[in-house]
């Protein structure tokens, strides 16, 4: 509130923005620009004056429409929402974590609900089969609310606990043998101070800084806030001029936090987090030594907004990123509780925080606008980013937190490769490598210690289960490895965790696309040669490869490979392969000048190279130069967390990086269109795999 | 509000200022330190739930006593107070500006009130006459309520407009003529940027910073705040990449405050503001060319929590620091809009302040702990302040506004000091200089550009009205300037702006006691020779000169000068003298080798450099060595408000002063009694004063 600038005797709401005057509701009212805004052409406050007559009106014409409660079993969640909203928009509101990779298109049939009560109406779809439709099964985006409704979320609808890819012990001591010298953000330091006197007189900001400076605080930079300035001479007198400061050291000048009476210390804890558009892990980490204590994963919960980049961004648009970001943070701060209650330790010790995530993801985690990305020519708001605190951020750890953003070279190459390098440490070597993280998309890194070039080619979200039929991540009971029988065509297989079968994740579609196309049962294009196999089922139009049947399953549904699902994992491949072939050529190279090919990336444990090479997603080169890599996005942000040499190296790889742009460029097209084959129309390119014809 | 550590399925409010930990009630309740406080020995939140206790015990406690309503006429202001309070508590509380030089202790005699209705009991006080006790005279601080009371503030008790102190318009041009380089703290920067495309697709931050580097902006010391960043694609945006930018430009780094859309921009105003314990002045100013637009004075709303420093503290540890920053920003705020409305400007144009006062002054509108600077060894919390936001403090300007607090370098010498060597200039020449300021205190400084000493010797608020029977500021109606005729003994006088005089100010008791002096009406030791005399008035214990009789002032009553207001003034110079002497000695000096005594402060514009010899105060030298400057407080924060070069030069005038200390100086008190005489005991240091015997 504050007084109108044309009437200091009116206390009023209306602030404008751009000016920071406030004007009564007369002032407002009034068209004459003289008195809406004295000094300048424009003013917000119209604006802000407008928007609330807007909203007013829709809120006016909300409440006019019937209301229905939408009750999610078997957690009884429920949401309230507006006659005719979709039933996955009541999952959102409700926030059900439900899995609708297509964002509400209808295309990818995950969103399966079966109705309990309640009056729905449902658009028919192919992507449910007739036992399916038989038990009430409906899918959530297709669905349409007209009265109370009570829904079941179907056992293979429910999110499974993720296994967290990558690190095993010894990879874990790898990355602790990688940090040198522990030198986090904040730091705190106790200290012992002597008290003043007459002939010692120098105020006690001075005193504390006098203490930090032995202590080799560069305390010409020290910054400090006024609260802390306010309460100083009672804490620095508690307990007898003991005090521990919390410093946060920053790239231009350091900040003084916290000051508490005494010299006890906690054990300080840290956490490294990797934002990925489909899962975040978060490792909880030792400060004294870089011990990793704890790690916990968990699904994205903006899962519910689609499966990738482009869809979050759009429902940010139509929700506000506050929506997004909020979801993100419901995950993040719930896998901090899980790993922090694991080690009984508590989240106020955590006083460093690293984030790594692509583009997109960061920006809606911080709330900055991220629509741009998503238009030509692909801007994101803000690529490198200052030492944030994480009281401002929503991260429920210790709120003056010093929390590192891995900074993002480009809209569609973000963070989570720029931590892959660091761990990769290819940009320190003289080997000219490819690097590739295929998650919901795919980035490429091609480069060495001279330069860097990268691109990024919309592999699509395959790979990571999305678009393919019973295709799932990593989870329990996915299945991550499969070889067919030539002469039965009978599949074996092994799930993660040894789990009855839910469905197939990366690595298993590409084990099974190998073998099915090295065993026959598809030609080079994709499609089923006999037809007639008892493992092949036709229903309608569908065409599709028994994997496993209903009663050996976890679900009681068959589990199939569809034509249509062999078709989204080429074009996906294709994609990759192609943004080889344009980096290296746009590099004035081929293949055979690489010395070195990493894989990181959501593909699961049991990435076959021999299968991926097969299927033509990976070069047909020395099986020798390969090397997968698990998480590395989770595992550079560990780096970042611990020293400050690596922030810094972060911020050179972010700035050495050339981007080069897919998306207008015709060579990538044809390329593209040659790869849509397996293993590729040129089959001189992969002279070792051998197809029986 | 957080989870419980030890049941995490309870929320509770209760938070561990130390440890960073929630607990519920029970856990709170539970003195098992294992419990309270897992990992160190002492837990704040017990305090806090000890300390909630006792509130709601004290409420509780608040709530059964009688309340009444004390009303204050003429402006019907009031206050709900409880049984037994003062009349001067219930001003405090209703905010009304009354005079209570003494802080309720009864000495000085100037919180008058007329009761008009109601019930009060009243300590009888010497210091009210038989007329005013007929009219219902009551001392605020020595009645207390017991009942709804009325009460009206009589005329001489009512502030009056207080006169700026210097600053004609010569002295003004020299101020601005003094400003080489204009270069205010916060800056506008207004760009035009190229739009991005696919070949120059750095973020919207990096192009942001591309465009400040080009306008002399060091980019890589810059940081900015998440809210800037999150709406930064779309502000840069809106008015097709024609932005402005506000920089903040600091000690260690330079931050972007705001970004805006557009290219327009508002003049640009800044202010300078003199915290004197007594007055505050404002001036309004143009950044582009330094023009002072506008200035205001008031009284330092404080006053009601007595007249000096220590009371202020002493209060604050009463009533909380919050209570007397609030108090000084309603006299800041009210400036503010004053001045800001003469010229038809707003406060939101203004984007750059610098507040110069005393130590005291500066922690309490700072919300700073105070308490120590009046405890032996006399510590301030903080001497040099970081750039702060006006809306973080509470001024009324534009939130963002860049606010320099002038450095403090010890806790009885302040800012205000620093601003009067900034604008005296003398630490940049060869001449030895003293300095002194008499306000509230007096603040002595003695050195030249080799060196700076200083020291503060308690002087009293007698020079401002204080402990002085009708001493008042140099407001209107004080009487200024004195001269008796020798044969009648009358007196000839002048008051501010000419009106029927109301009391009389520094400068006039100066020449009061000089006259009376010379004349023979009082002798050396400052006590009435002849106490026959028409001019001399005796009631009771109290012997008196009437400087005017009722029916010629404004005040309905003599104007008198008592025995006991002398005894003040003698004591006041001699502290002064005797800090001169001992500052001297320190550095092996004598007076005669004083090139320069400049004086600076609140007498009043009349200030006579000879009465004020006479009577002891200044030094006999040759009195072209003194010169007179006015409020020195305001100027050098008008200049340090102008240009980084005089902020810096703060810095090091507050870095290179030493500080001597008298409080536990015998050599001072030796001085001290020496100089409680007409000139001083020492006749042969004053050779110039002729006394009549």
């Amino acid at each position: 509130m504050g007084t109108c600038v044309n009437h200091p005797d009116r206390e009023t709401g209306f602030l404008c923005m751009k000016h920071e005057v406030y004007m009564c509701e007369e002032c407002l009212k009034c068209r004459d620009p003289e008195i809406y805004c004295k000094f300048r052409s424009s003013c917000m406050i119209w604006f802000i004056h407008k928007q609330r007559k807007r909203e007013e009106k829709e809120k006016l014409a909300e409440s006019a429409v019937q209301k229905y409660t939408v009750t999610f079993k078997p957690d009884n969640k429920f949401a309230t929402v507006s006659d005719g909203a979709t039933l996955l928009e009541a999952a959102q509101e409700a926030d059900v974590p439900l899995n609708a990779s297509c964002n509400g298109k209808g295309s990818c049939g995950k969103c399966k609900l079966i109705l309990e009560s309640g009056d729905i109406k449902t658009v028919p779809s192919t992507l449910l089969d007739e036992t399916e439709k038989g038990k009430n099964y409906v899918l959530a985006c297709q669905s349409t609310v007209h009265g109370d409704v009570t829904v079941r979320i179907p056992e293979e609808t429910i999110e499974r606990k993720l296994r967290i890819a990558g690190m095993g012990k010894a990879e874990t001591g790898r990355l602790k043998g990688l940090v040198r010298h522990i030198s986090p953000m904040l730091v705190e330091i106790p200290l012992e101070l002597t008290p003043p006197t007459l002939d010692d007189s120098v105020s006690d900001l001075d005193r504390l800084k006098r203490g930090l400076r032995k202590s080799g605080i560069d305390t010409d930079r020290l910054s400090i806030s006024l609260s802390v300035m306010r309460d100083l001479a009672t804490v620095m007198r508690e307990e007898n001029w003991k005090i521990t400061a919390s410093v946060v050291r920053k790239k231009c000048s350091d900040e003084i936090l916290r000051v508490e009476p005494g010299n006890g210390t906690a054990q300080l804890l840290g956490l490294s987090i990797d934002i990925g558009t489909t899962s975040i892990v978060a490792y909880l980490v030792d400060m004294s030594d870089g011990s990793i204590l704890a790690a916990a994963s968990g699904h994205n919960r903006q899962a519910v907004c689609g499966d990738d980049v482009i869809n979050r961004i759009v429902c940010s648009e139509k929700n506000g990123v506050k929506k997004l970001s909020t979801m993100a943070l419901a995950t993040i701060n719930g896998l901090i509780s899980e790993a922090v209650g694991s080690v009984n330790a508590n989240s106020g010790q955590i006083r460093n925080v690293v984030l790594s995530g692509n583009t997109t993801m960061i920006h809606l985690l911080l709330q900055i606008e991220p629509r741009y990305i998503r238009m030509e020519p692909y801007i994101p708001a803000v690529s490198e980013f200052p030492i944030l605190k994480a009281g401002d951020i929503g991260l429920k750890v210790n709120p003056m937190a010093a929390v590192f953003v891995m900074p993002s070279p480009a809209g569609y190459v973000g963070g989570d490769i720029v931590s892959g390098l660091l761990y990769a440490g290819f940009h320190r070597e003289t080997p000219l490598t490819l690097f590739i993280d295929v998650g919901t998309n795919g980035e490429i890194v091609l480069g060495n210690k001279e330069w860097l070039m990268t691109a990024s080619c919309s592999a699509g979200p395959a790979f990571e289960g999305g678009g393919v039929r019973w295709g799932m991540r990593a989870e329990e009971g996915a299945i991550e490895k499969v070889s067919i029988d030539p002469e039965t065509l009978v599949p074996e297989y092994s799930t993660v965790g040894d789990f009855p079968a839910r469905g197939i994740c990366g690595s298993g579609m590409i084990d099974l696309i190998a073998e099915m196309l090295l065993t026959g049962v598809i030609d080079q294009s994709g499609k089923f040669v006999n037809r007639s196999h008892p493992r092949i089922k036709q229903e309608k139009e569908v065409t599709a490869y028994i994997v496993e049947f209903a009663d050996h399953t976890g679900i009681e549904e068959d589990i199939i490979f569809t034509e249509s699902d062999i078709d989204n994992i080429i074009r996906s491949k294709a994609a990759v392969y192609a943004g080889f072939i344009v980096l290296l050529n746009h590099a004035g190279l081929d293949f055979s000048m690489v010395d070195k090919m990493i894989i990181t990336g959501g593909f699961g444990q049991y990435l076959n190279i021999e299968r991926a090479v097969t299927i033509g997603l990976l070069p047909d080169i020395e099986r020798s130069r390969f090397q997968y890599l698990g998480n590395s996005s989770v595992a550079g942000a560990y780096m970042a967390l611990m020293s400050d040499e690596f922030r810094k190296e972060a911020g050179r790889i972010s700035n050495s990086m050339t981007y080069i742009d897919f998306s207008s460029n015709s060579r990538f097209m044809d390329e593209f269109t040659s790869a849509l084959f397996l293993p590729h129309t040129d089959m001189k390119a992969f002279p070792s795999v051998n197809i029986r014809r």
